[in-house]
């Protein structure tokens, strides 16, 4: 498991947690792949899996540990007991290479990516963007043209892809699957999944769901198989934490707002009025709160609602989800899938290579191909 | 369709909506048999149902829906356009009769049944209890066999079978399918599954699912399919209208909560902390507002919470689900289907037949049961 | 009472209400003058209130109020009983005048305020603004120098003052109190002000506290009396109604965000984080509901939080507050008062008169002032 | 400071609190006394205050503070530098004594204060109840004559007085003020108020405004002061931690939810319908969270409804307000107040000595009385 932004809250709390299941300290609560029917060897165990990862910033792991320790996300007490593992990751970290041109700089990330898995020695690296929220891309012919967008990263000084992408250009060219966690952009560009169509890799994403669009997945199919009309989906999100201050921004926070409105809409169509925020509360520290308010109609107009909140520490929602969908990517990978993995569907806001939003539908499809992997294959 | 509880909010609301629907006057918004994919002729037609029933009280039906128009739950404007409608089904109310015996009540009662199927000629009558919560039934031994039972409902004055339970006999003597939209006794008793067994009727149940049962049975399978530990979910639930003041009697809201308790417990175990109230607020009218409170654990034990209002009009939930059933359970009558049918879960809160409490489930099941209906068969 | 937007919700649901109490189908609830102790004669009674007003559309009052019936604000069964008393009313209503120049326009208002004044032999003529809110408006020299804007009003096609200011001079030109009910300018220029204050005339204001604000300025001052420290306070509101399209516009919006924001600030300084928004929720109809957050800190820093929801129709809450201050308006007039009547900060989300926004002490000062009129003076 | 209960929640997170202040550790905040205008010396320092007190369990104050820092209340990281302190406050621990009559059992308390203020030097001690809370007390003719009272308490095995008034007899004895910071009894029968008014102490109760209670006394004026008619007021607390778990039985809870009712009826009048519950959560720990839905009329019979949820650390809102307690009942005790101290009804959900249940007057009682304290006396 390689993680693109490997010092940030999710990263940690997700390293943390493995290392916190090794020692017997941590059960596998929120991870779902505990759950799933799945032949034995298929998976990769909590004891195989090897962290790496990129990240901007060079804070130390263990530093950052004891900040989330602090903000109540990490247990207190089991610092301690993770410290040599936290150390041992820490050698693995890398800073983001640059370079000349982002043909360079992504030949750098591949490098690091190929070295890591020589290294130890792996049959495997999944790299997961964990890392924040880009604004959205703007639209470039090189991102629909690999050939075009290759000699594009060869032009000094030009930035055709924005760092998610370059991120998947890179594990791509090193040949491991991609996962984007973000709504950043990412492999969601035409030009990077005929890169991986080409390389036979598979890929996941996008932007990990973890709250609000967590219940919305989950709820809005109730209302449409109840024949009950929603007529609005309001929704106002509180962020603290890393992800907050990114996301009041509002041209970074456009993209992630996309993410979750596209989402709705595949439920519910188009006409339902969702207004939606996401506000930036620093006092919440690493949790998040999220309110939404439903008004719908049903048997001879009669006007009803729903109110929900939603209140969690957003990396604890995320961490084993990243765990997850290392061991399941690493899986699939060897079971030589190849392309948008839609069965992963589950774990998405905006889910690549399936229309498929409704909750309940997504764990079945995921069910089912867990309990495939290894066995008619 | 024949209503024992002719006269009450869900009844009218039922009625009155039958007849909106048959004007043009309203769509058919939460009837959920209007979404199934059925053969045609399958299901009886919204102009081929005729509704009539029993009740224990004679306020005309006019009168009940002025009341429910006053109350906001039936459109302003609706009354004029369907009190022929209302007059035609007045005829056909019946008192609940009564008899020396239970054996000879139960016995007009199955006439009163005759008598409306052969004057309409009608294919199936289908007997749904829609009346008041009763509180629960004390266990007796001829409960458990149909001939000790027969024995002593010909006992005068003894009463062995609760209201609702009589009124189930009676329909499975007149060899009608009977349902059960309350949560009280009815047709669950040994003697009488025998009984309908012996008589190759179909029947189903219990207590309709239209709001806080409804989330939990949507919700609780996100908390255990994100492998998020559930450790309390307290619910209170206000009620104005006339099941509010049922059950602000403790013993016959004994009845309801256990209902209600079964379903969490299985859904999430019997390890999950789970206080549950009913109060009835009269100044709330025809609207129910109920809220919980769950409390989850997830990664490295982070707690964290979901809360939810619901805010809605009982009747006008529970009434388009009646005249589903009776639509689906006539079919399932048609089609030669026997004992309980637990592919009508999605409609209950406490299903008979079945175990399977997951919304979502419920929900695939009822599909692909109505749309093999009148197909291989 | 002399309405500025005379035939919007709040202003017909005022008018229907002052008939429906007239006419003994309603009482005063919501009505504050009839709790306050004042001596006798010093209001006017609801018998001696006359309503005329300004609008620039023309739908006719029993047309909006059969609107608002529909809507669930106004009861069903009263239009009849007040039929008669709109008829009425609407023979005062006058088109919004036009005018070469705005000095043309405003005079044109305030002959019909003495048109108005004469016609019914009336002792005071209040002006209340309830028309839409305005943007924000940009300063100009003129609004600080009452000769200059007097000046720049004669120059043909210039606006340099917006409606609700227009009215306002309009008002004070013809001797009458002015009362701004609204986010919008209105009264407060200094211009205005300084004519005000040669004229004589008491005025008040600004934008009448219903829902939101109100419970702000009764819980802010709670956490303040208890030393407990908030954090942060976010809102969101959700708006169906005339109101709500208005404040779609963001740049409309501007100023009922500024004024509420002023609130919050004076209550709590300037150091809490406080996210706000309005959104239009259409089929909420004349409802609105807002939902609060806030995150205070206690003892040895324990982070707590209280929400809350508000759900009401805005026109309800509004009008016998309208009621309430032309009556006190025009007791203050006829008292003799002159300038801000901060006495009045009770009803306002931003006071003009006084820093006062804590509503218990609003109350008391409001009660004070009340009892003294006509007494000691 | 003499604490009933001194090895509870509440105890000790004043104790912890008080060292933390004087370490310089953490700051007043929740300590309404910093926030009031009062004259230099009248109210005793932080610095100033001794702590001893009663409790029926042995586990040491160390201990419970680290459960309480486990529990998220105390901060990680405040325990060593208070363990000291914790120690120094342990030695003035007492088990509560026993006796073969109540008589004898309140002399020994008494020696166990006597003995206290002598051994610190100190000027007055305050009593102050934060045990457990009490079943109500059935009424004994006794009760109501202090002859006779003391009569009873002289019979071997006879207990006429519950633990709380035992513990108000025994510092009446000892001439040292009581204050209930719980619902128990204490010192509210007229025998002992009698006690207290021959021995010209002070005493202050009862039960710890410290949540929904306070949200009512706030909300409720709200309602009244706009005229708004409150139909029903339902509310839901679930509680974690010990005062959960005495609460979870009925008997107990009884006297929580009649001091509740109280107030509110005193704020709204006897008509509203009000039902309440106090369930016993455990996973929630030391928090608690309290659901409020009110059903409110407005102008023309408009329906509408706030609702409030409140979520914190019971002890860390009481804990402040123990230690406001001690110091303001010491300054009333050396000013020579006697009698009920209705001038702290701000800080109680049932105060003696007034009726005033609205919160902005009760503030502004203690605020007034507070400042004069010392002045002209």
């Amino acid at each position: 498991m390689w993680l693109v932004g490997a010092r940030g809250s999710v990263a940690t709390t997700a390293i943390s947690g493995l290392l916190a299941m090794r020692s017997g300290l941590a059960g596998p609560d929120g991870c779902v792949t505990e759950r799933l029917d799945v032949a034995p060897g298929v998976l990769p165990g909590w004891d195989e899996l090897v962290v790496g990862g990129h990240d901007l910033v060079d804070t130390p792991l263990e530093k950052k540990a004891e900040q989330l320790t602090a903000g109540g996300l990490l247990p207190a007490g089991l610092l301690p007991a993770i410290r040599d593992g936290l150390r041992a990751v820490e050698a693995d970290l890398r800073p983001v290479p640059s370079g000349r041109t982002q043909a360079e700089a992504a030949a750098r990330m591949a490098d690091d990516l190929r070295e890591f898995r020589t290294r130890h020695g792996l049959s495997a690296v999944v790299v997961i963007n964990v890392s924040s929220t880009e604004p959205p891309t703007a639209d470039a012919p090189e991102h629909h043209d690999l050939d075009a967008l290759v000699a594009a990263m060869d032009e000094p000084g030009r930035e055709v892809l924005p760092g998610s992408s370059l991120a998947a250009f890179a594990a791509v060219s090193a040949g491991c699957p991609f996962v984007d966690f973000t709504p950043s952009t990412g492999i969601r560009l035409p030009a990077l999944t005929e890169f991986a169509r080409r390389q036979g890799l598979p890929y996941a994403g996008s932007d990990g769901k973890t709250g609000e669009t967590l219940l919305r997945s989950v709820l809005a199919p109730m209302f449409a198989a109840r024949a009950l009309k929603v007529r609005s989906w309001s929704g106002t999100n509180l962020l603290g934490g890393g992800d907050g201050a990114t996301l009041a921004d509002p041209v970074k926070a456009a993209g992630k707002l996309e993410s979750k409105a596209r989402g709705l809409a595949a439920l519910l169509g188009d006409d339902v009025v969702a207004p939606l925020h996401i506000d930036h509360v620093p006092d919440l520290g690493e949790q998040k709160t999220a309110w939404d308010h439903v008004s719908f109609e049903g048997f001879l107009g009669a006007r009803m609602t729903l109110q929900f909140t939603w209140t969690g520490y957003d990396s604890a929602l995320a961490a084993p989800l990243v765990l997850d969908l290392a061991r399941l990517t690493a899986a699939a990978y060897r079971a030589g899938e190849t392309g948008p993995l839609g069965q992963l569907a589950f774990f998405f806001k905006d889910p690549v290579g399936t229309g498929e939003h409704r909750f309940a539908e997504q764990a079945r499809v995921l069910a089912e191909w867990a309990s495939s992997l290894g066995r008619q294959k």
